[in-house]
């Protein structure tokens, strides 16, 4: 204790610490998105949709581990890494921290953008499909955009912008969802012959409500640790007052949106006005001032709401709205980036360079997202199958995949 | 990273992720508070109560941030402060840390003297007149009493102990609880005209006790996250060694008496006692040594059981027991600092000086939320109606106010 | 803020820091086991689980106060410590921290150890036999027992290494379930006479699923805090990750056995892979590599799956796995590090010598546990009596216990 420690040394305490406890937070983010997804979905299928979350984030572990880190962060080209695959031969830090505690916060990112999936194709997806894409998402599709914008990559070397990742993350797995919503189709019995739409609510409300506060505390971890450092203190601070207040703007707008527009204060549109301002704000959120989050979260609630509708107009069905709030939210967290950015954003005198950036940006990663998942998804549709039979999605995947009723002193709720 | 960093530096470092790290677990009692909530009322009001819930903390951080940080730490006279509206023109640091990060840190525990106010009027509120007074009650008259305290105001300068805010924060909640309580009077059906009463019970007890949990493990930032510093080591063992050990004394003992009293462990009033405890070393934490934080707890519970037991004697339906744990707890604990401070209260040959100091601030905060948030009451009733209809009482809220079922695939528990 | 500060000032904060944070996650834990088991038992007795849980928790707070840390961490001999009784005397600082967060870090260990013991007696155990025997448990079998390892004792002299307690925490709790389940006797209509076994299946999958997560996500704080330092960041960050990929290969590990043996993805068994994963590499996380990890958590996905086919065989009812996870998991992890260990274990060339010694702390561990919480039992079941009696058992614990209905909303559901 009488040794005096270095200014190295006490610098990659406080970064390592200030890295590890936001990795834990984020990690947190998983029972957020199972709770979410198992609340707005029906009973006869909450366990197949925590059972999915669950294992997403155990095969993204390991495909992480194996492949992804090594793609995201290897050393390679503009496109990919290749080395590190196994962590093997890795430098002992990475960013000014221990290379394992930079792996671990990559890996939660990586269980978060695959995990994203499971709810816009929840209630009718085949169980041992979803265990496929969701290695393949966290091992190879994500790394490979995370390495364009964060791990020198062509558009990261461009000046695209996406501080926590409203793209590299949220989009990904919105857009990832979309597609497999698409490929899907819809739940039986979801849109009538005649045109009408029939609401399915999710069958717990609360479950969906503890969901989403988990994912807003988990969000202290996602945006404020991507700092990775502790010791930048002032860009810390401003980075979590951001993602709080978007939060809050964009609850209370999609709220406010709701009322006006079918009367009643809907729950389930806050509660995604609340995640599509803090999808909103993850890519801006360094770079933009508090009153600048608010507007950007507010506008994020507006962008759920009418998300939300036209979805149902086009006859996509996305249980739990995780498009909206990832795919679209998250486009627009983006290009605000190009509007709000304190030194190179529109409003703020710098001109339409930063816009056209993330602009190219967000097209590259839709792009090679739709065309990833899309042929992965084909590709197990044809061979092992991505839905479930008409009779299982009945009777619900709790029964069909794992044999189980997850509330059987409740009586049989598994023909919903 | 060979640059040496200043001690200023690694100062501010640990100071901020200090505080930050604790404010995001303070922030983390707001599903707790709302899981308590919800679990102790009946299915039929739940989504209403968790929508109230998500929205003070929204309502709050807005309010917070335009008006309610500059009243309660601008610089100003005595009473209240008059500058960083709108965080404008805040300097770079305050209290060793980045404003920012102390914004925040003050923000959820605004968030959490706001949603108090929910449970105590739980079950027949409009939600529409929620959102206003939460309003008020976050950004005027809880930052106008923590001026007073922790804001360079007039009882802080009397020499008031509030280290954490059984009164600054919890009694304000719990006295605008008590004030609403008494002009909302009591759901129906609560109270008989011979003078019987009706137990209401909760819809759920595992959501009121994993809010019960998600609120000690809160308290952890609440209580040691006011040391404002993380240098200061001692000091923050201390207060969570105490903040925990009362929260135990008070939960063991509240289940004694009960036993005592009804002849069976009762879960509602143990859970209400660890929560008395928590309330009870708020204020007195910093000051006091284990022993006495145990018996500080101690005591808690056994005012929260005669506390809940006096309400229902004088028909104040609080359905959660929001007043006898905030409020009385709350008095209770800030006296207590008087007594076993150990350099200055009387039970340490302090004299009755602190006492009379403590009696003073509880007397006059009293004075202030009743005052204020009585007018505010009484304002809403006579304009937009504090009250829903007795037809949408008797339906519940979920259905009338947000036109949603909490738990479809249960059947309709909306007539409960 | 000008007055430099000393590297030794310095180390203490970022140590105190990171071991209070890790001990906040690590008391999260008890929410954690509370889901878990309230989950995986029956609606009947879910408010009486729910309730040990808490119980079990506070009576620890109080007895590690009073006895349990001055055994485990007193200044004494081979066998227990003998001083710091009440915390009187302690030092200022013990392991490079303030010795009241140390107290604290200690503390919630020993309500690991505690309630791990609720699940396994569940449904059956007397709440008042129950409050007495989790105290002793905290108070005095597991403090000597981590006096021997952790506390200057016999086993950690001959150089038992158990990092995080495998077999100090986990199997304590484990075996001391097993012997309660011995004493107490199968559910009713568990097992039949004619050699067939009823499946009781738990009430609520997501509420388990919850607990499941929550308790991986305190891991995050049990295993990386245990290095007791901030500033030792690269065994901080490969513990985070040993630990989580133990977690993620033993989920998998089990699913995939459970999924060939009874055709189908077993839900329950998966959460139970993670937790034995988690268990296993508790004592090894410091010592191996992160592929050793990989196999050390993939093993306990077995074990804990043929661990609970096991003890079905046997008649050992165990509602909710504990035995396995906790006890033979518990058992192979510290072994495991006999075998993984990077400098002195058997694959590594370091011989049989650490293998032996791990061998010999387990046997010594089961067998004071055995000892000593059979002794406690069975006295107990002769004086106040450790079991309901049948009509209790049948109408369920909550109404017997505690006269209370979890659910009242959703019908009654006491008789299951």
């Amino acid at each position: 204790m009488e040794v005096p420690v270095s200014s190295a040394e006490v610098t990659i305490a406080i970064n390592t610490i200030w890295v590890l406890v936001t990795a834990f937070l984020v990690f947190f983010m998983q029972p957020g998105f199972a709770l979410l997804e198992a609340g707005l979905t029906r009973a006869k299928n909450v366990g197949n949709i925590l059972m999915k979350n669950l294992m997403d984030f155990c095969m993204s572990s390991l495909g992480y581990w194996a492949v992804g880190f090594a793609l995201m962060y290897g050393v390679g080209n503009f496109f990919w890494g290749r080395s590190y695959f196994f962590l093997q031969n890795i430098p002992g830090e990475t960013s000014g921290v221990s290379t394992l505690a930079f792996w671990f916060f990559q890996l939660v990112f990586a269980g978060v953008a695959a995990t994203i999936v499971s709810g816009a194709m929840a209630e009718r997806t085949r169980f041992r499909t979803y265990l496929i894409y969701s290695l393949v998402i966290s091992a190879v599709i994500y790394p490979i955009v995370g390495h364009w914008v964060w791990g020198n990559g062509w558009l990261g070397d461009l000046g695209f912008l996406d501080f926590a990742g409203s793209t590299v993350v949220h989009s990904i797995g919105g857009w990832a969802g979309l597609i497999g919503v698409i490929i899907l189709g819809p739940r039986l019995g979801k849109y009538n012959g005649n045109g009408t739409i029939n609401a399915i609510p999710g069958h717990s409300l609360p479950m969906a409500m503890l969901g989403m506060f988990i994912l807003w505390f988990g969000w202290f971890g996602f945006n404020p640790g991507s700092t990775l450092s502790g010791m930048e203190t002032g860009l810390i601070a401003k980075v979590a007052v951001n993602t709080n207040l978007a939060a809050a703007a964009g609850a209370i707008v999609a709220m406010v949106i709701a009322w006006l527009r079918i009367g009643k204060p809907d729950i389930g549109l806050t509660m995604n006005g609340a995640l599509a301002g803090l999808v909103a704000i993850t890519a801006p959120c360094a770079f933009v001032s508090p009153l600048s989050a608010i507007i950007i979260g507010a506008i994020g609630g507006v962008v759920v709401v009418y998300g939300v509708s036209f979805l149902d107009r086009v006859r996509v069905d996305d249980p739990v709205g995780a498009v909206p709030v990832h795919a679209f939210s998250g486009v627009w967290g983006t290009l605000a980036v190009g509007l709000f950015h304190e030194t190179g954003g529109l409003f703020y005198g710098g001109g339409w360079g930063q816009l056209g950036v993330q602009a190219l940006g967000v097209v590259a990663v839709f792009a090679w997202t739709v065309l990833t998942t899309g042929i992965l998804f084909i590709i197990l549709k044809y061979t092992i199958g991505l839905r479930v039979s008409q009779e299982e999605e009945r009777i619900g995947l709790d029964y069909g995949e794992h044999a189980v009723n997850s509330y059987p002193d409740f009586g049989d709720l598994s023909v919903g």
